[in-house]
């Protein structure tokens, strides 16, 4: 047996069933492997970030991790992007890339590159497998190395590492609980809620989940706290029937609005809140100067055990939270951010998986939602737009079912657009709604905060209209079909029937 | 005067005069003060790997660099693959790139990233600009890195340098002309090509360059040897009337072969060739066991220069290359490799820019075109496929008058293909021929040459055909017009209707 078939019966044995690949010629051990052993689905993308951006929408959705196929270092460079934003949303996944064989390294052939040095930044454990007869030890301990940090655990597989006999599968590698948290830091908690001064838990993480969003409301209800999410969001299960629990706006100034209230600050499995970017004479951090920020919960503990402690040592009863009015349709409006948004969220499907890259002209729609059938909602977790249709590919994948509703702006679609394609090919449950305002509305807004007028040079760096880009043409040369409309009433009309079909559709949204 | 402003007047100052961008809200200073300042051209790229990969196709032809605008660690990923390329090609690049502010750095923001560890493999020159008053001597310095490395200057930009009083603008940077290599090295080349025994000039770099490979061509007829070219051309200007210099071919037997005549191999401004990957029982040096490598001058010598003075030493006669008989137009003929390479040969325009990234179909492509009309060739340098389009992009912005044809795979045209929409935006006259054979097929014999049979998963892991990709619909969703051919004629018909209009078109070739 080759490196190659131990690392893959290695996978299997682990749990790790689906590979997003873009192969080239030094992972055609590998390629071989796949096709000798049954039980990986392989997955194609025509680009490596959207290979990445896919594993880290199905480590979300499937809780485990899925495992990449990258060709070389500028494989991986081009999947950086979307590692990054992985990283920064704690997603499991192996990141599988080959590479020269270890003799042929030192020749400093065309597609040699620093590996290491792309891979380490992205990556919460790096290995070079160095020999057939370790790979499969290898594979076991990226694999538990990528579930035991929620992170990327990057493995280098040397072309003559995969093609050398030798190979021996191993087995999964044991793996720990989440560790709960202590006594000391319920207590701290505790009385800082119970001292009646101003606070507001800000839940990240598994804190998200409908249980432990549940449980949070118990103690908000108790205590009179208040519920925050960060700005951007992992993985939230909420709607009609679950805790609502606010998000906090990216702009600094109504971020800093939206915290002003609180003078105790209790992060749950949340990271201290920082603005996206500094700005001459605004702060970095969005809490009142007089703030207090406490941790309950980093985020690898045991949130919902730590919130449901939490609860009984405040005395919380079991509650139910209240179904507010589910969003109306809008009739006879304008195109609008709120017509748009309201338009989606009432006609969303239940159990429907939104990804929402939806950046300047989506910022209500979180909101509008909030009374919509019950969905799981999923956001860019490091900034790095070009990971909505890649996520919405990922996810579907991993909760087949289920639909999937990617809200995308235009701008930000363009990066990784070759996603449709996958999508196509694997007949996803993906809709797919460009929102085509065909400019950088997010960096016009922030010229203008300089107090710039903008001229030709400037507009033309921020405007996508010259020449137009036609959404409908682009998803049909990729195979998706596709409709255009401009009135919320022909956006609702093509949504629901988007959502009746098996298989993708891609609505082009134009904004006005 | 800010840090951007500076920054921006130091580039101009020092002939930097054209900025390939894609920005984000960290580099707004900078985007305000481009639109302050007159006299920089100023490309919005939808995605950083055509940024980047423009600056390379710039660079090559217009001798200088071009200034990219990367936002933040991932952008800079983004463009990391093409970067790598253009590293290989030794392509001057001033590689700019926008962060947090200094002091927002360690709060570890969602878009915060590790942006030196990324960049240093690919620079040969890299500083963060810490202070608006050396922004400009910054700026300066980059250039100046840039120009004697022949390589990429990566500048990073953190936003409050940008923003920050006290900038001052810098002037050039003295730089030096390439050293003249010395008489040793041209002694002991000349005693190895008058020892009788076989020998051959490896050219690279400028060597290839129109006047150079004339000399190398006087050296070659005065004492028999023979004349090769690296597989990865940078850029040689070739075609009817000119030297003819055989390319080493990619595939490790075909490239022994091409070598077994020699005893000697001298570098010329080339690197010692080395296989593009190892295989089972193949060796990484494609040279045979006995040859001797020689180095006459390494690309930053004065290849021109040693040439003519080795010529000189010899006792070479000036010589004019002879002119062989003009490719024929193939007719009715079926759909094949030398077809489709004998059509674009027999109707290249004059003075042509040809960026080849046609991958397997087109391997017979260069042999195809030695008698075309006078062109220049370009190829990927570091082979990661998906810098085509972008190259051609930049070549046409550095040599407007000239028309370029890109040659490319479907494959690896995927990568990058939002480089049509800037082709569309700045009216480039580029015609970019897609051989859509739907399928990765270098990938396919690369898996045959393992002696596997492929089944369902390595089939479908090199297929491109389902879905059909629709070339047609794609250029149109970008801006560019675009037509399908099926036979020789009907792409000879276009491809001369295409060469003759302004801006870009598209030709999808069907390979059956």
């Amino acid at each position: 047996m080759n490196g190659a078939e131990a690392l893959v019966r290695t996978f299997l044995a682990c749990g790790v069933d689906t590979c997003f690949a873009n192969p080239g010629t030094s992972e055609m051990h590998f390629v071989a492997a796949l096709d000798r052993i049954p039980g990986m689905h392989c997955v194609l993308g025509l680009f490596e970030g959207v290979v990445t951006g896919a594993a880290d929408g199905y480590g979300r959705m499937a809780g485990k991790p899925a495992v990449t196929l990258l060709h070389c270092g500028p494989g991986l460079a081009n999947g950086l992007a979307n590692l990054h934003n992985a990283r920064r949303a704690r997603t499991p996944i192996v990141n599988l890339v080959g590479d020269q064989a270890t003799y042929h390294r030192a020749l400093d052939a065309p597609l040699t590159a620093d590996i290491d040095s792309w891979a380490r930044p992205v990556s919460a454990w790096t290995r070079s497998a160095a020999d057939p007869l370790t790979a499969g030890a290898d594979g076991a301990a990226a694999v538990a190395a990528a579930r035991a940090a929620s992170g990327i655990a990057t493995l280098i597989l040397p072309s003559d590492t995969g093609w050398g006999e030798g190979g021996v599968p191993a087995g999964p590698l044991p793996t720990n609980p989440p560790p709960r948290v202590d006594e000391a830091a319920l207590e701290h908690a505790a009385r800082i809620l119970k001292s009646g001064e101003p606070a507001a838990l800000l839940l990240g993480g598994q804190a998200l989940r409908e249980r432990a969003a549940h449980a949070a409301g118990r103690v908000a209800a108790a205590c009179g706290a208040a519920l925050l999410a960060p700005q951007s969001i992992v993985r939230m299960e909420r709607g009609r029937g679950r805790t609502y629990v606010q998000r906090l706006p990216y702009q600094v100034d109504q971020a800093m609005a939206a915290l002003a209230p609180f003078r105790h600050l209790i992060l749950v499995g949340a990271t201290r809140p920082v603005i996206f970017f500094a700005y001459p004479g605004k702060p970095s951090r969005p809490e009142r100067p007089d703030a207090q920020v406490h941790l309950l919960a980093l985020p690898g503990h045991d949130c919902l055990d730590a919130l449901e402690r939490l609860g009984e040592r405040l005395g919380a009863v079991p509650s139910a939270p209240g179904a507010g009015p589910a969003p109306a349709l809008p009739k006879g409006q304008p195109v609008s951010p709120e017509s748009v948004a309201q338009t989606i969220a009432a006609l969303l499907p239940d159990q429907a998986i939104v990804v929402d890259e939806s950046v300047s002209y989506g910022r209500g729609f979180y909101a509008a939602a909030r009374n919509a059938a019950p969905h799981d909602w999923l956001q860019l977790a490091g900034g790095a737009i070009g990971e909505g249709l890649p996520m919405a590919t990922g996810a579907a994948l991993a909760a087949p079912g289920r639909r999937v509703v990617s809200l995308e702006a235009d701008g930000s679609a363009l990066y990784t657009l070759q996603a449709l394609w996958t999508q196509a090919r694997e007949r996803l449950d993906v809709t797919t709604v460009i929102l085509a305002n065909r400019k950088y509305a997010i960096l016009q807004s922030e010229l203008a905060a300089l107090g710039a007028v903008a001229g030709p040079t400037a507009q033309a760096m921020l405007d996508l209209g010259s020449p137009s880009l036609d959404w409908v043409a682009l998803a049909a040369g990729f195979g998706v079909d596709a409709a255009r409309a401009d009135t919320p009433e022909r956006l609702g009309a093509l949504f629901q029937q988007a959502n009746a079909r098996p298989g993708p559709f891609l609505i082009e949204m134009a904004i006005p």
